[in-house]
């Protein structure tokens, strides 16, 4: 075992404070990662402060982890040291069912081990990437590629492959009117990608506070949520909502926005049950859908292609001594587009 | 103008009564039918309770109509008197936009023209199949196959389809594990499709008074929802639950019923909103999905597909004095499985 430095909550909602947890030692097919960045994600901010049910704490928070391989287990393959990598929301899975052999270790029907506030196998609790160093099976690790900076990098491992997944999944692409919902760390990743991939992209957002940031990320179309005017005028309109917030939603509003055969995707995911009226799904054959992150390939395809396209995450850089303040941000809707946390601060 | 007789309810909630309408003259394009049977469908009740809505009084409901072609307009093509024909839930529709187009007209962006309670493009409102002769478009008329007896083809027209629809478009076939819910006139349409398209279906019904007849229609296994334990061992099971029921739904408990990429797909319409939590779709890459009857062309192809498989409807077949006792008996899921009205009575 290793002791090393992170931010831990204490207690449900209690601030972050720094302490000191155990690293497992390096087993065969083991990574010990140096963590050079971790994203501040919304839902470490749900968890930490038990809004998706019951938590374990101490919480190591933080799994959006950018980082560099400093010791490999005798039997890994993929890594070396001094390899860039990055570290998502799961750590393990069943590896064994039908969902884990597809790829989809996201949906093990096991359940796949977060990479906090879980219990692996061995029955020990998961801390996060708010640290200094991990330990990760080379199975849930993955590749940066030299194109990424790694505090740019490291958000991609949840709101990149987050959005990523789904965009993919639902076919964005050319010829397709694809509307990102929310213009918040996912949301901004969202709009990059999709517009990557090729389709036409509108931002759906409470405000147009935010529309000269939107269209230069790529978004071809910007509309407030506020205006009950959008709602006139978008009607029938999209292929595919990606809806990246967790507030309570008027879902029939937005169904209306749908093409026949269009699918409204939800990534966000409110704490409250929503309510629906299923006219709004039946006519136009319309889907209201779910995803959650992304398997393992579909990640490490995702930092390619995000490589490839030139996208990192726009962030804003703090030291961990600021993570209270920047979870208060975070909840405000202050933050342009991601608190990436500097582990040399931890 | 032709004067013929029909069924209507001459207010909202009140008992249907004999009395007489006028039909149009037969326009170039028009069939007039003579209507045999018509079906008794919920959606019927619903509309002429109410309870979707602001409705057009006095109604005659009725779409699921089978007659015989006794006199053809002048441009009519596809039909000569004599031919077997059924008319669906809708008469006419813009025939312009891409859904028209692409043979989706119960999709139509201009909203397609109910068989009743509605208001055609002439301005007139339409009336349906409860009435001894009908003037309908042959665009919006399909033949009844020679293998397929009237009275039994007749729900076909919205039980039929409604269920065959969903079933084709969600890939329901061979290696598919498909849920119907609800044993009524659309479910028991909806084992019968499934089976003869190749998929294992379960029945999942409130009790399992109905069991026999279900695992008679092609059913491989029979559930009672009213049985905790169903949700218990069913977890995870299904690729596709074709929801028929139009009574609310816990949608958390039947969503956990299917497999990662399942559909939960209504063609029920409860009359109030329903609750969901959005988890229960992102866990899985689940879709909650409605769908709407079909289009013209599938409607065929559905009739043509039943006879084939020699699938008609079960029903009980009654005079026109007897429908508002129907009504109570449909409303207590009292039926076995279609009430079929005798035009010749009414």
């Amino acid at each position: 075992m290793t002791t090393v430095a992170a931010y831990a909550a204490p207690a449900a909602k209690a601030p972050l404070e720094r302490t000191t947890i155990e690293r497992r030692p390096v087993g065969e097919h083991d990574v010990l990662i140096e963590i050079k960045f971790a994203g501040i994600c919304h839902s470490d901010i749900h968890q930490a402060r038990e809004g998706w049910g019951e938590a374990i704490f101490p919480m190591v928070p933080g799994h959006e982890i950018a980082g560099i391989v400093t010791e490999v287990g005798s039997g890994v393959t993929k890594f070396t040291v001094g390899d860039r990598v990055g570290v998502g929301c799961m750590v393990d899975s069943c590896r064994e069912c039908d969902n884990c052999k597809a790829g989809l270790e996201q949906y093990c029907t096991q359940g796949n081990i977060g990479t906090y506030n879980a219990v692996d196998h061995a029955g020990e609790v998961t801390y996060g990437g708010y640290s200094t160093h991990i330990v990760v099976d080379e199975a849930f690790t993955v590749r940066i590629p030299e194109g990424l900076a790694l505090d740019e990098a490291a958000p991609l491992l949840c709101a990149g492959i987050t959005t990523y997944s789904p965009l993919r999944h639902w076919n964005a692409g050319p010829g397709k009117k694809v509307a990102i919902l929310g213009m918040g760390g996912l949301g901004h990743m969202g709009v990059k990608i999709a517009h990557a991939l090729g389709a036409e992209v509108t931002v759906l957002s409470q405000s147009l506070r935010k529309k000269d940031d939107g269209l230069k990320l790529g978004a071809d179309h910007y509309y407030a949520t506020s205006d009950p005017e959008t709602f006139e005028e978008l009607r029938g309109t999209f292929d595919l909502i990606l809806s990246t917030v967790s507030a309570p939603l008027d879902l029939d509003a937005f169904l209306a926005l749908l093409r026949s055969d269009g699918a409204f995707v939800n990534v966000g995911a409110p704490e409250e049950p929503v309510s629906l009226n299923l006219f709004s799904v039946i006519g136009g054959r319309k889907t209201l859908a779910g995803s959650g992150i992304g398997g393992i390939r579909e990640t490490q395809e995702m930092l390619d292609f995000c490589a490839e396209h030139g996208l990192g995450a726009e962030i804003e850089l703090i030291s961990a001594a600021e993570i209270n303040e920047a979870y208060e941000r975070v909840l405000g809707s202050d933050v342009r587009y991601r608190f990436v946390i500097d582990a040399a601060t931890i």
